[in-house]
């Protein structure tokens, strides 16, 4: 550590931009806010630049939730750091981290759980404490947090658990692109499914978590990979990342899409479906798809509406399963790091999610991009430049 | 080999008892029966003894399935062979099993499923030529198999695909177990869920099966195994076989039988949870039984309705999932000689499941025992004593 940890006591508030929901819906607006000095356990990170995620569209779009700071897939360098913090230094390049990993609970001592159990997920709020380090420098009024990360802002607090350091070389576009989204569907492929070399494989969804799982399968050796989405459009880039096959639910001679999939596999249905949408309904296709003996459907989508999956009881008693996993069983500091490593090895393509970059004044124009299904990963620059560092 | 295969050629029809299910829940016929010859790729066998599984019970209360000779789990002696048959010789000790393992297709060639993708499942007759072996003595009418093994008749014929070889020294009784419900239960917490040491595990339903996937928790190192039944007369054998704790659920002062099971596993709920009866609404407790992060929910029972498991999704995501399996994953002829072993190991208890022993002619006696919940397993032995090998 070239740096010294700045002493919690001597950090002052820090007033700063911030795009504040404060009617669901609505666009976000920029405002001035105070952002608290960390507090035990806490780190203060002035964000580099963040994307937006399915999740803060759900969330920005729920009564309940406001007002708000939302974001949480950013890159940052620590600006400050409260006691009791000695994982990172003022300087290090973060990664805040929706998932917390206390490294000290059953679940985060065992490779089985990606799930840290010690640590409350508290709905707007800092995990340990339960008060806010946002208020608004106009008023006064706290402001609520979002998943322990809000990024859609200059500067945040993070809880220590929920920070993962990597190195200041790591391209910071791409760091923010592996703290959500893409490393929850390459995990999925990867550690939950464990898909095997040679795995027919089929990608319901192709947001940009159906896209990672298309990385993530690939990575491991699946022969072929059928993406099946609404919007044609998706399909180049889903050629691009791996997929060798695709099935518009639209167009398929009134057949089903596990009807369309049996016979891409060759009768029997594929060794893996990734359900990437959130909808029990399509849930319920893609465990049609699978085949008997040792098919495998894995489910990333969140459904809002809590309806249950039917499954029926004597077609999963052929040796299928239905697994449930959440950022893809990714243990944040583990599994990061090593994802960015594969990263740099080219073994791992990141660019291609990417479809746009713009300045922070510019967030509810990347807000619109994503619900019309216009752009996979939009990246949010906080300095307004678009200084993407990467060579392609 | 000592003895010479009999040449499919020189083999001649035999006349035997047999007990005939004519019409659907009504007691077995004592009747003689014609056992054609095996043809190519089949062995008849002379059936040492005989038990009951409740899928016997389902097909015997079922329409459409008669007049026919029930019975999966048995254990005999090949009196002779059809042709290309080199696998067991005449004189050898062999299973009967339901199950096919051709070693040949792709599920057999995989670890990963024990469904035997060849050899196809053919309602009431030989699976190769689709014709019977049986017919009536008095009338020449065809009698129908069933599961590909017919064990209520002193002589059946059956698939080579279908047959295991045991060594002649092995008690047969203790055989007859291990050919269909004690595989299943063991192979379900041993091969299926992988139950690991120190696991917490819940076991629904104590019938044989039920009891028997506590005998693989306790083989795998479980700490807490929770029998779960309607009937509190289960639970002595269920302590015998290592379980740790019961719950019958009429007796749970108000409280849900998932709600018992996280208080006994500490809050969280238990880290294995097997469903053994086949009810769709067992199903979902049992799912609801098991902890966030990795919990598994592994079906063995046979649900007749057909109706979907209702699986809310937003619980599966939290890490958990749900497994179906049929056979407890076993492969026959690799798996059931590995349990024969642990038995005369001394890690496998098998003698707790015989309740009862009768003769041949007894059989509806047997079937009211297990109708009635009476009885885990009673031994039908063909030539009517009883000549039970084993030192308890």
């Amino acid at each position: 550590m070239e740096q010294t940890n700045t002493a919690a006591a001597s950090a002052k508030p820090i007033r700063c931009r911030a795009a504040v929901s404060r009617v669901a819906g609505q666009p976000l607006e920029m405002e001035e806010v105070e952002v608290a000095p960390p507090r035990a356990h806490e780190v203060r990170i002035k964000i580099l630049c963040t994307s937006i995620c399915h999740t803060d569209i759900t969330f920005w779009r729920m009564e309940g939730n406001h007002p708000s700071i939302f974001g949480h897939e950013s890159v940052g360098v620590v600006e400050s750091v409260g006691e009791d913090v000695q994982e990172v230094a003022v300087g290090d390049m973060v990664l805040p981290v929706f998932a917390a990993q206390c490294s000290e609970c059953p679940d985060c001592l065992s490779d089985r759980s990606n799930l840290c159990t010690k640590m409350p997920n508290v709905a707007g709020l800092m995990p340990r404490d339960r008060t806010t380090r946002f208020s608004s420098v106009s008023t006064g009024e706290p402001i609520r947090h979002f998943l322990s990360v809000s990024s859609f802002a200059e500067y945040t607090v993070v809880d220590i658990t929920h920070i993962v350091k990597l190195d200041a070389s790591f391209p910071p576009a791409m760091a923010c692109l592996l703290s959500c989204g893409i490393s929850t569907g390459v995990g999925a492929a990867w550690k939950v499914a464990a898909v095997e070399p040679g795995s027919s494989v089929a990608v319901f969804g192709l947001g940009a978590v159906g896209l990672a799982v298309a990385q993530g399968a690939r990575m491991r050796g699946a022969k072929r990979i059928i993406g099946v989405d609404l919007n044609p459009d998706k399909f180049d880039v889903g050629k691009r990342l791996g997929m060798t096959d695709f099935i518009n639910p639209n167009d398929t001679g009134g057949k089903t899409v596990s009807e369309v999939i049996k016979e891409i596999t060759g009768g029997g249905g594929a060794d893996y479906c990734f359900e990437c949408i959130g909808s029990t309904s399509v849930m319920a296709e893609a465990f049609q798809s699978t085949r008997n003996g040792w098919g495998k459907t894995i489910l990333l989508g969140v459904s809002g509406n809590k309806a249950p999956i039917g499954i029926p009881s004597h077609e999963i008693l052929r040796g299928r399963s239905v697994i449930g996993s959440l950022f893809g069983g990714i243990k944040p500091k583990n599994d990061i790091p090593m994802l960015a490593q594969k990263y740099l090895d080219k073994e791992l393509e990141l660019e291609e999610f990417i479809t746009h970059e713009m300045g922070f004044e510019e967030i509810n124009g990347a807000f619109e991009l994503l619900t019309q299904g216009k752009s996979l990963r939009c990246i949010i620059w906080m300095d307004g430049a678009k200084e993407m560092d990467n060579g392609v």
